[in-house]
């Protein structure tokens, strides 16, 4: 950066701009997850961004030093959000009169972490939720909150390589009574346990013992237990263990995964999920099922087999028939890119009396993006990315520049809702028009030369046509006829590319989206309508 | 809010919560503004929340002090955003690669301003911005932006009842300088000018002489330009005037305006601008034109005329026949709803030498929202706002409550693209369904019973059907068909709704969007194509 500029010329530590392609893909993931949330009834709400620090105090433990204070410039005492949970709970004890909702918030929370950009940690980043709020029969918002999971990744072409890794706080803290973990050191435990897709058991243990004092008889319990992994088969393996099932807090949530499975089942997304005794999760306010879902596509590529992890081949089922080693799971080491969970209780603490249950997920957009960007890279027959969405670039040739004809040609495209551009030169040069239309891919040009001005047409043309196409050369229509012309030609090359990518059995980013419009426009749009214009309109 | 709560319930001062019908009616103010913004090229950048302090610092004049701060927690000094200009320049500073750049972005600034609820002056609020940077020929990207506030406005319904004030610097200032401003005042009595859309031109004679020193005669020479409003006609006085024709600074904003006024009549638009000698702009770093957008929605109700005001009647021309008394000016006392300006040295200030000339406007949308909600209200034939866009809710009729059952139907018609929900209980009462579809309008039901369960059918009902429609009834389809059945009826729901608001001559808030559905959907869709369900398929 130079000249006499005093100033340091960049973001703050942690933070970015988005621009360019990045800024179209993130866009379309949001799109693509907002469209999701839709479908199943979302409504969104927009909390500020920052809050009354007393209002995110004692929510966090000890990432509570990780908040982001406003500076004491008289008045009230705010930080920004850390997440998106809190500022909702906040919001349900301010409006009594909500007792049920099924809300959506995707906006940008603050972490003041030590940022590691290449791992897509940074200090202001994006969060999407969505949460069910409400009094319900058990586990059928939890079900739905899953099913949206399997949607969202559905959507943005992922075909099933992720896994939603689950388990039930109430089978995990009544595994630590079992074993014998004093009751206060069992959120501790459990944060170690936490730690199992990072670091072998070994270390785990170690973390128990000798950091946290536990004994280590105590340990060994928890470590026969918690490698566990499955469905069904594990939670019979907890059915018939005599003194995990003789334990209160462990058959309710047994009752509960039980009933998960019947509701995933009926939701047709079973598959999708496993049972992991060794998921803790970190936040205290959880209390019933939690969740997060992890991917082999951010897994070192050295990791053997990590396709096929998402879909693990039925194996033999007994005692320990459904157990993976660890160290061979193709997911450890991959953070997780979706987490979540039920919390029944965060609400009270702020209205004191009314408690509204919850369960929700909270989908980590930038770890999103950069896996999905890195597929887009490597798929060569998906679209190209193009920076802006125009159809059509309108041009002079010849001399004069027909500026004003231009302009309103533009018009009359704006007003049929085509979207266009056009050279801010009065007499700009044919090539550097034609440049400027290719560079962002716009698929269509209309000319204007001294003939078209004179007789009030215009020629349209579609770049990039093959020889011999019988438009190659572009169409002569008049003004009158121009808009409906080009959304004939707009929509026929948007179902000609929809029914292409079909062919090839691709998801795009906006998959379901794409695939109704094409449906929908399909029979309406042939060659033959095209090939005459004068009969169309 | 009562209980044990230590909390202060409540979002920080200035600042609100969005939700229910009001967001929803925000996220279609901002679509509808995205759209034109796509239309017209536009990419969009996304900023961080907060900048270094240094480079907001020094650009803001006085109101500088409005600036939010973060608390110095160790590392960078850092404030949030007061705007999306300046964040823009240092992002176009920093990315010397981009040298033109058609960019948009929609996000909250923050603001340490005495809060004024009801007048919509919050500290957290949104701005939509659109700015054109790069070196161009005159007046182009100028014309586009203003035609662009044409097609936002008229996408929000607002028909035309709305003023775009414009006026340039060069003039401005030439003015001041003709009538004997010396150069360092200029700046100071320029901020006195803009006053005029509030004060009585007495009060603003007394803040140039008493409190700024103006001389009293020089006062009374600017009084007798700033009044002055018109079109061509009134840069023929100006030309006609041998003092301030003789000005280069106001000769070459002549020369902008005619070659500008030459433009808008070529994009359709110039009846919507009024050159108005009274606007100044508060801001130090405009250049050229600047313009700000009024409208008599706010105004007060006992005003005359105020639906006149934005297509103001052809006036005799000639010395003073352009203008009016600005007390009977219905814009008087009215804030803008959209500000801007060409500012051709911003970016400078951070780049050192690279200077890149932008120009743009800002939406102010929190105004934007409360007067199109008072026009919302006031319609009452407009479309009914709905808390979500759900489709068709999945009942179940009898007993049984047929849980699973209702998850594997709306597992298929999420599938489908349907928005679709069902009542979260075992087994729901039917009444407490209907409520649930009723409170939020959805459009169509799905019943499950005995009969449909057992044969693999679901009856689709429309709601609220008149007595005597041959689908009064509801009508029975297969599993199978549903999706395909529920659609053509959606379509021919919307298509029915589309017409039937064309007809009334209703603009929607989403307008244009909303036509072009209905002509590319109304050929492919017929009540006769329903009429038999097992041809269609």
């Amino acid at each position: 950066m130079g000249g006499k500029s005093k100033f340091e010329l960049k973001t703050p530590k942690g933070t970015k701009d988005w621009d360019g392609k990045d800024m179209v893909i993130r866009d379309k993931i949001f799109s693509t997850i907002t469209q999701v949330f839709k479908r199943h009834g979302g409504v969104t709400i927009d909390t500020p961004v920052f809050e009354l620090r007393d209002i995110l105090a004692g929510k966090y433990g000890e990432d509570s030093k990780l908040i982001y204070d406003l500076a004491d410039q008289g008045g009230e005492i705010c930080s920004l959000r850390y997440d998106l949970t809190v500022p909702f709970a906040r919001f349900l004890a301010m409006n009594k009169d909500i007792t049920n909702i099924k809300r959506y918030h995707i906006a940008k929370v603050y972490r003041r972490d030590q940022p590691a950009m290449t791992k897509g940690r940074m200090r202001e980043f994006y969060q999407c939720d969505f949460d069910i709020a409400g009094v319900y029969d058990a586990m059928l918002p939890d079900a739905e909150v899953l099913r949206i999971v399997c949607e969202v990744f559905e959507g943005l072409g992922w075909n099933g390589s992720y896994t939603i890794k689950l388990n039930h706080r109430k089978i995990l803290d009544g595994i630590f009574q079992v074993c014998g973990v004093p009751e206060d050191k069992i959120r501790t435990i459990s944060s170690a346990v936490d730690k199992l897709d990072k670091l072998p058991w070994t270390d785990v243990r170690k973390e128990m013992t000798e950091e946290k004092g536990l004994d280590g008889e105590v340990a060994d319990h928890i470590g026969e237990w918690v490698i566990h992994k499955g469905k069904h088969d594990l939670l019979d393996k907890i059915r018939n263990d005599p003194k995990l099932s003789a334990n209160a807090s462990i058959q309710a949530g047994v009752s509960d995964l039980a009933l998960l499975f019947e509701y995933l089942e009926s939701f047709g997304v079973l598959d999708r999920v496993s049972f992991d005794l060794g998921l803790a999760r970190g936040l205290d306010y959880y209390t019933g099922l939690i969740y997060e879902v992890v991917t082999e596509g951010s897994a070192p590529e050295s990791t053997p087999g990590a396709v096929a992890a998402a879909a693990p081949p039925p194996k033999k089922r007994g005692k320990g028939g459904d157990d993976d080693d660890r160290s061979n799971d193709p997911t450890v080491g991959v953070g997780s890119v979706a987490a979540g969970g039920r919390y029944d209780n965060l609400v009270g603490m702020f209205s004191g009396k009314t408690q509204i249950p919850c369960v929700g997920i909270s989908f980590g957009v930038d770890r999103i993006f950069s896996i999905t960007k890195a597929r887009m890279a490597a798929d060569k027959s998906a679209t190209q990315v193009r920076n802006n969405e125009v159809d059509v670039y309108v041009m002079a040739f010849g001399g004069k520049g027909f500026v004003n004809e231009r302009m309103a040609v533009c018009a009359r495209l704006w007003e049929g809702g085509i979207k266009a551009e056009f050279m801010y030169k009065v007499k700009p040069k044919v090539p550097q028009q034609f440049k400027a239309a290719e560079n962002n891919g716009v698929p269509f040009a209309i000319f204007l030369g001294d003939d078209e001005v004179a007789q009030g047409n215009v020629k349209i043309k579609e770049m990039g046509l093959r020889d011999g196409h019988p438009e190659k050369e572009g169409i002569l229509v008049s003004l009158d006829n121009m808009v409906a012309e080009l959304k004939l030609r707009l929509e026929r090359k948007r179902t000609l590319e929809d029914i292409a990518q079909q062919a090839e059995g691709l998801k795009v980013v906006d998959g379901i989206k794409s695939a109704d419009t094409a449906a929908s426009i399909a029979p309406a749009v042939t060659d033959a309508a095209v090939a005459n214009p004068e009969t169309t309109q």
